[in-house]
């Protein structure tokens, strides 16, 4: 089979040098285009761009001419790490003209029309794309992953919606590579916890009701629960943790929780998507993990590992969950996102 | 006048040090006897403990000499910083021979006859000590101080207390001082999370439901709340951070608790305790405050911060807390116990 | 007596707020002006800065109203801490006014007329002034103070220049707060180590043989000993440590070099100037220190604390130093330069 | 090809469980074999050894049982990663009883007639082994790797052996890993620098005169170069810093040096041995790099990297050299002087 030709948009940024890591070597997709702002157009990728991830530049990148930021030649299927600032206009644009954006910016996440996907979670989402490009009058079509937390949460809370949840409150321990680079300071998160992050609990809480909610035609309609979330940036490089405690319609059995987990495969799993971990939640049996440092990177980044289920003296259950904030929730997140809507016959002609 | 004469069980191990630091130049309290294991006794203080904190060991503590941890020629007032595989069987004994146990060991806190005081919180459940006398058949008593993480929660639960709370789910991030030394391997939390503290969780959830109950003649009535807590380390030196949501049965206005945050004293306070800092509780109005590294050591580490509060999706109200956890969360928790005992009168011979 | 007057140049940067809280109480100085760029002048401080440091800013100065950083209505006293992508001209706009820089920039230091001093070891080297009024037509002065790790060394080095130091091999491991803010990007710095800082090297080379140099009339003779610099940057929050090798024309023994360390007394402690420490350099016989985090606040920042003398196979002896970077290597080097240039009648009308 | 069955002695501690991670597939050497003390043995491994690295225990290894550290059913070629305090009679007995004892322990390295081997740089130290056996009167024989922090040294030194190093001194940035479990306490490292590890400079200078030596019939003549050696822990999990000032007979260009490193390769690649990185040592052109959190992990942790030539202003050159500290610095540097033992026949019956 010929690959399928991939472009990036915003590929000098910290998220676009996660899709560059991600996608090399991918077996259906093959990146052929860099698309970056203006002042970097024309430069090859490793002068435009100081590589700030582990290990250098994958050889055949670093070498490739960065292209101005517009539809026209890049490829079909684009992935967007555009900043927020100006992913609105330019995601927009590239699909308009026909272009598949699969985007990890917040600009579109929460508009009606526009699927926000969780390949294990809602991949039928992905229906409100005809009404989508029928609405917008577009030849191509805009698809979002969620905030890196609200991934990590929804993979989470997936085995576990079939019990009805009703509501839930979470503290996220955020990882540093979540704020891009240079992204936080170290003189505010040596030895320190910063209990803030502009606009992650809006997020988290929006974006986890929309996800576990249900396609309603031209609309999602999102879960009922409420969710409450405190979110804190810790010193810890790539892995986001969340606590959680959850209260179900009936209150389960821990044998009930502990089998959802454990048993847990969706369509990414049935389809056998190139990206998709073989067991997409993973609970540990020891009483102190998941860790960040110890588990995020397991499973190639892209699962979710899950621990301490226990009582809550206040909902029914409460547990912990970790997931790889740069791979699982950004890069790997559209990747697996691209992977399903390819199954599905989205990316053809 | 004079100062009253003080001693130390355990003073080698690392919350004796803190007792140690935070003594040095106390203006009520005179620390003149060191006790230990058998192991230490007889040896020059410098000689039997390694200095774990920063700075050096204060000077008239290094050259004295450390004594076997009975009771005899010890003074009348001993704080305890025993390790609890041997506070219970030392402090009783103490205790029985007439002295007066000031004890941050966990060992008799949930006690029904021993008092658990956060001076600030609960005062009049010193009223215990007469019943824990006769029942025991003590010429002297002990009175303990919570856990690290329940100060730092019932410290900020303190002011709310009058607007009836009813449940709250918290999560703590704990410093690794909390574990002592050597305590938490570096390899276990450098750029790491571990989301488990042994017995942590129940230690908040049920002391501080004792400490915020009320004196009902030979024993304390839990507060009714249902409490839930999360606890963690975090790669924090000193300092604990805990996120709060919490329900009341009236839900008050946002004045209504910045007020009693900002307005709160109580009878330390009043009496002008030495160790009481002026203002017990501090609101923060930055987005991103309280924090530990920048925050826990202001009001020499005797004060609660509180800050980001906001309205909690599914209860009423969620907030952050901050305090230091080995001054305010340890040592100086017990001597300020001994100071508002002392006030009433409770040292007299 | 009435205190002198005083402003700060740069005010709402790192280097100013560390101005600013070296100066809260001083004794001798009154902080009455906040010099900033064109951006910040006119708002209250509190309105033009984001405080970074531990704590909040001092009352009084938060409500300040920030001036416009030129001469006019400055004090005649200014302290410098622009960036030194602006600080040649304003600092020299300032001395030709008439006022006296005492500047932390790294603008000036090499210039052949400007004294860089560190009061223990160099204060002769203020003899460099009146050439400098005459040589550029100036009423004012600029007076400068070294790199910070230059500072740790050189006051290391301070007790051993009697002996004839030949040749020093140096290794740093400098605190993030050398950096400013937002200074180093977390992602660089956690559980990590960044082997370079750009233009730290040849600062430290060059700026010790100026310092341990004699004064020649109109400049300053360098030490002939040849310096050799690896700087590096690691997760410390305040702290610069450096290992050391040196050789000496004869070779002292250890009593000779412990002796001369721990008698080390100079300029300032003879005059009792109020920053200066009452032992600047404090040799700690443990074999395991000095430590940044345990150490470097010590004496209030001031002090240089070495450890570690042991043979050099190499070299004669090698040993390790540590200093405080903001208030030794920064702020308070700055400030006890002043009262230096006070107790020679410098600051006079 | 069948493969060798090996054996670990020190199986459930941190360098044991290195050993098994670095085992794991490997394509010569079948671990079947867990030695350990009395306490374990009998028991599963997984009940015997608490998991210390990042993810799971291997499966096949999590089930084997743990035998008991004596000769006897032990396959030949044994590991050893016993502690310091009981390796020499261990290593001695099986020795003795005709093992192949490759042992990342100290005991033996300064032996006389034991090959100290690091490779890529003195193969040919093997042929001391003859000798030991007869020396000894054992059947089996003893080869040692090197300290972390040495290996890492020499490495970078190998390249330029040719040009006649006289002197040199260095200063390690050592990761905690290095201390085993649970090792450093998180109380002495977490935003600090301890300048002090108990026996590492020694071992340093010794062991890299030893292994830059020469063979000489029954000993190794050292290098006769002078080293001297700073040896710091700083926060970093894996991966050991070095920066280096070095002499040498006759000053080689920089265009003699960077060739010499780029082009280095010696017996394991000539021989392609399944553990030998490609190219041994890799100079890294990137001004602030090599750094551990980003490079150590590359080529499997086997690689040396060096960056910053540049001139030194007291001696020669100087540079900066990091490496993987568990794997080229332990596990991986016996199993590859395993593989180059088994490509000299010395495995064989």
């Amino acid at each position: 089979m010929n690959k399928i030709e991939v472009g990036i948009l915003g590929a000098t940024g910290m998220v676009g040098q996660h899709f560059i890591k991600f996608l090399d070597g991918h077996p259906l997709f093959d990146l052929t285009w860099l698309g970056a702002s203006e002042r970097s157009a024309g430069k090859r990728y490793s002068d435009a761009a100081k590589w700030n991830l582990a290990g250098a530049t994958p050889g055949r990148i670093a070498s490739r001419k960065v292209e101005d930021a517009k539809p026209g030649n890049a490829p079909k299927l684009v992935f967007s790490a555009m900043d927020a600032g100006v992913a609105t206009e330019i995601e927009q644009a590239f699909a308009q003209a026909g272009h598949v954006v699969v985007s990890n910016s917040r600009n579109h996440r929460m508009d009606q029309d526009v699927p926000l996907i969780v390949p294990e979670i809602n991949a039928d989402h992905l229906k409100l794309i005809p009404g989508q490009r029928k609405l917008r009058g577009w030849k191509g079509q805009i698809v979002t992953n969620p905030n890196c937390s609200t991934i990590v949460l929804t993979m989470a809370l997936g085995p576990l919606k079939q019990f009805g949840i009703t509501r839930m409150i979470v503290t996220t321990m955020q990882a540093v590579s979540g704020a891009g680079y240079p992204g936080v300071p170290s003189m505010d998160i040596l030895g320190n916890v910063v209990p803030y992050i502009g606009g992650e609990e809006e997020k988290m809480q929006q974006e986890t009701q929309k996800i576990m909610g249900d396609f309603a035609g031209d609309h999602i309609t999102p879960l009922a629960a409420k969710v409450s979330a405190h979110c804190n940036r810790v010193a810890v490089v790539d892995g986001h943790t969340v606590t959680v405690s959850v209260e179900f319609a009936t209150r389960p059995s821990e044998a009930d929780l502990l089998n959802a987990f454990r048993s847990f495969t969706s369509v990414p799993q049935e389809r056998n998507l190139p990206s998709a971990p073989k067991y997409p939640v993973q609970y540990m049996i020891e009483n102190d993990r998941p860790q960040p440092r110890k588990d995020a990177e397991r499973e190639h980044g892209m699962a979710t590992f899950v621990g301490r289920l226990r009582p809550c003296p206040v909902f029914d259950w409460k547990f912990v969950a970790l997931g790889h904030n740069t791979v699982r929730g950004a890069a790997g997140a559209a990747v697996l996102n691209a992977e399903l809507m390819q199954s599905e016959g989205l990316l053809d002609s």
